[in-house]
């Protein structure tokens, strides 16, 4: 890890991560790309649905909008409250509902209650560029990060402003692989680095540490969702957000 | 860890650990124990001052309220800015500084970045009680929440509303210590302890990974300074916030 302390290395763009939402007022997102994490479950829904064929994936921030855009678009409004199908949506927040016969050529219009909030935040604060992180595409991410030159801001959802330890690895996943090419000079990422070198080699394993994990499990059975969203790689496309939806970049 | 998520241990009070001021109003600190953590160094300062014989610390969160105060107490007004002795005060934040000869039976008078104005946060959010920890009063942190039957929040002061490692390590090691008897259905406390079980047993030589190191080792020298706040049980004293002041409980 000592080279993420090498502050000579002032060429290379800084990566910070931000642990909640309510944090992100700490950092400078006008001259970075942001990436919205919510591995539980906004951020591994928008990969599977794009990686499926979606059209776009038009975030709102909430369900009477989700409900009056989709009408508007033809599209398929969907999302989530404390876990749950939202109260007057007939589609939820699961990245296993949105196979290709489904979602093929359409547009999703998604509410969630914390990675949809978060990516509304980074637009309001003119964050450069934004696009979503999650396991399920973790290599088209690093891919991107890389190639920006770009300074990065890893931004984790959390849980209703809380840190939570599934948004936190997926960052550490991110600077494990492209650390190098950063400056790095923040303790957020370093511990969501250690995070990931402790548990990244059984992510499923791991899961039952997670609060996360016994919300969605213990109250709600979504084994599959939680494996499918612990999987690195199975969605690989790079959602990318310009003019109001997230497309694939 | 799986006693840690035992949901049915509803006897047990609540431990929460905060990892910014920022989060703080997400915690119900009103029927807690706040504990201040400001590792380097404020809260490791106020325990060697107490621990040398200081009949109180007065945390103030201005240099001129500093300086009023101590002027009509006859204290020792203290305090840092940005790591540094602060603009108009001649004593600094270093827990170095407090020997028994020079703070014994006086009141120190102390303004700094993080801890003294976290210290303010709980105390206008009605904390119930108020301590501070540090290594260098671990045991004494660790008996008293223990004793105390009540809920806690570990309140990381961190750095400037960012997260700090330094301050995280110390929440986890109080939960190692005692997590077993509190109800922990908390991310950050999870990532905490597993972070003190990373590293706990050589905090020195884990300290060049922290940013903060960085700040007060290369700029400013204070490697001593480092290894006394990061030193168990080498100030054995509980500070406890009583009617404005901190004095050994």
């Amino acid at each position: 890890m000592e080279n993420l302390f090498d502050e000579m290395s002032n060429e290379k763009p800084a990566l910070h991560t931000c642990l909640s939402p309510a944090l992100l007022n700490l950092y400078d997102v006008s001259n970075s790309v942001v990436v919205i994490i919510d591995v539980f479950r906004a951020t591994s829904t928008i990969a599977s649905a794009l990686h499926n064929g979606a059209r776009s994936v038009v975030p709102v921030d909430s369900v009477p909008k989700a409900i009056e855009i989709s009408k508007s678009i033809d599209g398929i409004a969907a999302g989530e409250r404390d876990g749950m199908i939202a109260d007057g949506l007939q589609h939820g927040n699961s990245p296993l509902e949105y196979s290709p016969d489904f979602i093929g050529n359409r547009i999703l219009v998604l509410t969630t209650t914390n990675g949809t909030r978060l990516l509304q935040m980074a637009l309001d604060r003119n964050a450069d560029t934004i696009i979503s992180g999650s396991f399920p595409n973790l290599s088209k991410v690093c891919d991107f990060l890389k190639a920006s030159g770009k300074s990065v801001i890893l931004g984790c959802a959390g849980w209703k402003d809380r840190f939570n330890l599934e948004d936190t690895l997926f960052a550490g996943a991110v600077i494990d692989r492209i650390g190098e090419h950063f400056t790095i000079h923040c303790d957020s990422s370093n511990m969501a680095l250690d995070l990931f070198r402790a548990h990244g080699s059984d992510l499923i394993g791991y899961a039952p540490q997670l609060t996360h994990y016994h919300r969605l499990v213990n109250r709600f059975g979504l084994i599959k969702d939680i494996e499918f969203c612990l999987t690195i790689d199975v969605a690989p496309v790079l959602p990318l957000y310009r003019d109001g939806k997230l497309i694939a970049g």
